[in-house]
């Protein structure tokens, strides 16, 4: 079981991070998610990551890189539940997690990806 | 990091299974959603079990188990996005999940909840 599942909810598609992420796992689920894209006409990725208690370089790099790969497909993706001491050690390792937009939770992650979508409607 | 994250959304918790559950994993999972529900006041506990390819006779009882606790604590417990071969080895394994509302996906199970907390607003 080294797939992380991708649930749909309307418009945005939510994952949730629980595990070590592996090169392989983190490849899977990069596919995973353009494929759910493009299939599914999402407009906003949300990927949860409060239960990840380190996030080092290579973490931070496909989340940036699930984020670039999102917005070609012409989706916003928002990393949500961060934990203090992960963001601390982020800055410390000189990781600015590039292009990422974050929020404090999966309720205000939805609440951007709703004004992200209305801005985008009416066309700014 | 062996606990697996709850995710609010509204009125609705949202727990993800993406690992093979052992005991001490499941009494936490058990525990965080009581606790969880007490403090935010959920009406309805939604579980993706998309990622399990297996469903064995222990997370069988588990899925009953934390039903029974979220009815008791007033909460629906949907199961969602159970894979057809789960469904046919549970029916074999003579499990029926005893209590336990299921839904095909994400989206059905969010309406699944929202229709029974407007019956129970109309006292029925």
């Amino acid at each position: 079981m080294d797939r992380i599942p991708i649930l749909r909810m309307g418009e945005t598609l939510l994952v949730t991070i629980q595990i070590d992420m592996q090169d392989q796992t983190a490849i899977a689920l990069q596919d995973d998610l353009a494929n759910k894209i493009a299939a599914t006409g999402a407009s906003g990725v949300m990927i949860d990551i409060s239960a990840l208690e380190i996030v080092d370089s290579f973490v931070g790099r496909m989340l940036s890189s699930i984020s670039g790969i999102a917005r070609i497909l012409s989706a916003t993706t928002v990393v949500v539940g961060m934990q203090p001491a992960v963001a601390i050690t982020l800055v410390e390792l000189g990781l600015s997690l590039e292009g990422v937009k974050t929020a404090l939770n999966v309720e205000r992650g939805m609440e951007l990806l709703r004004r992200t979508r209305e801005e985008q409607a009416l066309g700014r």
